[in-house]
């Protein structure tokens, strides 16, 4: 099969269904109805807009996400916008909670389908926004304005190619494509072929700017100036990897066509034995920070979570515990995964002073050194050297220390390590399997 | 006590005795009569030189070394000046032996007296060598027309100093001060604190041009161009090692000035419960190369024990197998002794390839490791990476194996290496204590 025909199967599969669509229109209605009568109740006008890929109808099948924006003018205080969007929502989502973004919102569920119901300001243009939902329904309204039927079934191939390998998403988590660089990326070219054979030969920084109107440079491996704000990166999150892996992707499914590879069955959870098969046949030692995991919306775990991994990884390395890899996983838990080439090391360690030549220096590191309890000063080419006991000679009694916090952590991380972390080394990590064989598998069976 | 002081001590101690100084110049007669007399038997003629230190009184006390060279016609053969070379020597020394330096030589004893008898080209200046040893004669010239009887007593005080502080010596085992260089040196500067007095503050490259003669440069840390030969560097031998050692002792001896760090007592050998302390304390994994020592002169043997442990251990480094020092022992057997942080590598090795964005590079990689047993290849940062099986995960299965022999190894050691050599690792190698404990004293307390 060619490429066409895979994407015109895959095409068939992700396009909702009549039934499916019958369901969101009404549900659509009835939210939209809703939020109306809720609005005019207010003493200020506002504008109810219905966003997202189900209002562009670029969502695939069995998604089931309705966005509606709620959109104040600009002279209502924000703390009266923040009141104002709650208070809709909860008439409206009697059932719903609370989130938190920029401001607060309320989400809820409306006839089996998830309903984000975010209040905003009406601003002049995307440029000139007061927090960053303010321009959805600049990017709702450009994008309707523009796409046709076949950009749009385009869009969803293209959404679920991106998906399936595990880089769709805007979230600090993902670090991926947003929906709306999706759409985007799919009209500058005109298909998911057309991206994808675009990318293959991409040579990071990439820039494309749809209007030709960027005004500034960003240290992005990907650059797509947004149509509605000459001075934004649509693609800001995309991570290198996530470019990278879409690029080899992108190789991999020009090169060999098939329906397969947009639908990959997840991976099976590694077992106990599994694990510790893996630790043996690769002859390293995993050291593991296990600790309750903070209560934070993605956004702010992630972030600090991969903070304090490089953090404490990089402090592994610098004190001679090399790395070889390390990942973080977390469900109920979070784990801090260092897979150790080196887990200990000397009770001595070399500390190369100046060349003798250059005697300020060279005197003050013999004086400083002399009367040590170390080996030397001796000379080594032209050189001192002093050979001095070690603080940590092994990784665990680093992790153990209170030298742990020093090094570069997310707050939230920090006190979380200091409430109750265990520390799990070698074959103990297996124990870990049950609640992460999924992410183990991942691990021990990496791919592009 | 000034250094005036210590070096007026030094002076009195150093200077040979009057007994000694009779029984040298009555050796020197016997010698130089029976040299004559062997000359005289030869068809060319040829002139007898005593030169070296006992031939400019700059010898030590208790030092028995005669020199002297017989100078012939440079239109002799090389093969019959080495013929009469070595006929005057066996006549001279009928207990002699022959040696071998550029050409061969006899040495043997007369009166108590090592006597070296050199054969060598009466050539028209130093500039026109046909091979080393026919310098000698110039330089001997040079000195004796300057040295003064106060630069002879200086020159055996900073002789003795040198000594001490085992920097004396222009052979290829110590890399140090050649007798003909510290002579140069105190004639240049006036005394032995005048040169300490300098050396401290160097910073090398330093030139010394006592003729103002130079005709190139030289990549040596210390140059002293030969005031016969403008285009010879006399410190050519001296190792950057020894002239920072230099330096370091000569600022320790001005600062503080005493007569017993002109004559240090031999470190005390550590026995083997020594040794084993020192392992355990430094917590590191010595590995001991052991093998019968070829059967060369030093000035053969060394470097190519150095070569092949530099060779070995920068391999072993390369390999992940951290070397924290290295040293060579040598008497009838040879030992490389590589001290290591890190023993043992997981059976796993990290290889980074391309930026998955170069695509030649990028997909040849992909495409040569897709297919092979390895975890990846996958993705990290914007490169792809695959962890493969490494070849050896001890440093002793390296060492063991026939890839030792791709390491840079001086051909006699490969050859010995490849005939009967032992592997001695962690505590085992206090089985050499009995032969090196010198060697290991110094290894374990190492000072400048």
């Amino acid at each position: 099969m060619g490429f066409d025909d895979v994407a015109a199967v895959v095409r068939d599969r992700v396009e909702p269904s009549p039934a499916e669509r019958e369901a969101l229109a009404e549900a659509v209605e009835t939210l939209l109805t809703r939020v109306e009568a809720a609005v005019a109740d207010l003493d200020v006008p506002a504008t109810v807009t219905h966003v997202g890929s189900t209002a562009r109808d670029t969502w695939l099948r069995g998604e089931r996400d309705i966005d509606v924006f709620v959109e104040f003018p600009t002279n209502l205080s924000r703390g009266a916008l923040e009141q104002y969007g709650l208070q809709i929502g909860h008439e409206v989502l009697p059932e719903g909670r609370e989130e938190y973004a920029e401001h607060p919102y309320v989400t809820g569920d409306i006839d089996g389908f998830a309903v984000d119901l975010v209040p905003c300001y009406a601003v002049p243009s995307a440029h000139a926004i007061e927090s960053a939902v303010d321009r959805t329904p600049f990017h709702s309204a450009y994008l309707k304005e523009r796409l046709t039927p076949e950009h749009v079934a385009e869009i969803r191939v293209f959404k679920q190619f991106l998906q399936a390998i595990c880089v769709y998403g805007s979230n600090l988590r993902t670090q991926g494509f947003s929906g709306y660089l999706t759409e985007l990326l799919v009209l500058e070219f005109g298909s998911t072929k057309a991206v994808l054979e675009a990318a293959v030969d991409w040579q990071p920084p990439v820039v494309i700017d749809p209007e030709d109107h960027g005004e500034r440079s960003f240290p992005d491996p990907l650059v797509v100036i947004d149509p509605t704000d000459p001075t934004r990166n649509v693609a800001a999150v995309l991570s290198a990897e996530n470019l990278a892996r879409f690029q080899h992707h992108a190789r991999d499914i020009l090169a060999n066509p098939r329906v397969a590879a947009f639908f990959p069955a997840p991976p099976e959870p590694l077992s106990v034995a599994d694990v510790e098969a893996h630790i043996t046949a690769r002859g390293t030692t995993p050291l593991a920070l296990v600790f309750p995991t903070p209560d934070l919306v993605d956004d702010e775990l992630y972030p600090q979570l991969r903070k304090s991994l490089d953090g404490i990884g990089d402090e592994l390395d610098r004190r001679g515990f090399d790395v070889l890899r390390q990942s973080v996983f977390a469900d109920t838990r979070a784990v801090l995964l260092f897979e150790l080439a080196v887990p200990t090391r000397p009770r001595v360690t070399r500390h190369l002073g100046p060349p003798v030549a250059v005697r300020k220096h060279a005197e003050t590191f013999y004086d400083t050194y002399a009367d040590e309890d170390a080996y030397g000063p001796f000379i080594d080419g032209n050189r001192y050297v002093v050979e001095r006991a070690r603080e940590f000679d092994t990784a665990r009694a680093f992790l153990e220390s209170d030298a742990l916090f020093e090094t570069r952590l997310g707050p939230a991380i920090e006190a979380a390590l200091r409430e109750d972390a265990t520390i799990l080394e070698g074959q103990e990590v297996t124990e870990l399997a049950d609640a992460f064989g999924v992410a183990f598998a991942r691990y021990f069976a990496p791919s592009p």
